[in-house]
């Protein structure tokens, strides 16, 4: 049985679960901001079912997520790619890490994340632009546009 | 059926994912984040079956992202109120909202984030504590620790 949209909701919180709001696909998208591009590197990284993973992944395409693409003609092989849509994901993926490592049991984090730049560890916080701001510090409200 | 929880594979968005990884579960915390607290009212902003709605609590409740507290006798009256564990979700809300403004067709958005102390509009950026540069600006990699 499908899910009932939720996006009929008017907000941008559940239209994005609309796209992304399931485990299996925000770990593909895990994955795939952290390079991996092939069907069998999903399945193994994962653990997912066969049938599980191709249905994610097509979603995924489908909502301009990722981008299916040939890369061998004999056997025909397909590969997924991010959009830029799909890497603006990180900042969910970040926003999940962080939490997971401040209150899971998991000590110490499995992962650390790190500038590919400098190959520094890099602290993500979130401020406002606005002020510089940690938003930690801040009493956060919404005001309805509509 | 009861989903075989992620948590096995290490990783710290996938532990995230099976506490929060529902969209209800998710607008629930959505709704908490910004004040409601009484099962009818979230029944109402989410149009969610009793069932589901209390199920979901309880795993919250479970999980310790939320507390039950009682606030009318009789009848008996609970309230559901995020400790600081499910505070500590925002980052990943506004991560979500800000996915669901740049990508859905929601135009303008629906909601805008305000400082409740000064009651300005709040514009949240990633950024890397130790250096100040925002992630959109850096490549981002992961190192693992085990």
């Amino acid at each position: 049985m499908k899910r009932k949209p939720l996006g009929h909701m008017n907000c941008s919180i559940a239209q994005t679960l609309d796209v992304v709001g399931d485990p299996w696909t925000l770990l593909i998208v895990r994955d795939a901001l952290f390079g991996t591009t092939r069907f069998d590197d999903f399945r193994r990284s994962l653990g997912i079912p066969r049938a599980t993973l191709a249905t994610r992944l097509d979603t995924l395409v489908e909502h301009g997520v990722m981008e299916r693409r040939r890369y061998h003609e004999r056997p025909e092989r397909h590969e997924y790619v991010l959009t830029d849509k799909g890497r603006d994901l990180r900042r969910v993926m970040i926003s999940l890490l962080q939490w997971g490592d401040t209150w899971s049991d998991l000590d110490p984090p499995p992962v650390t994340l790190v500038d590919l730049g400098t190959d520094e560890a890099i602290e993500p916080v979130y401020i406002d632009a606005r002020t510089g701001r940690p938003l930690a510090d801040l009493r956060v409200g919404r005001r309805f546009n509509n």
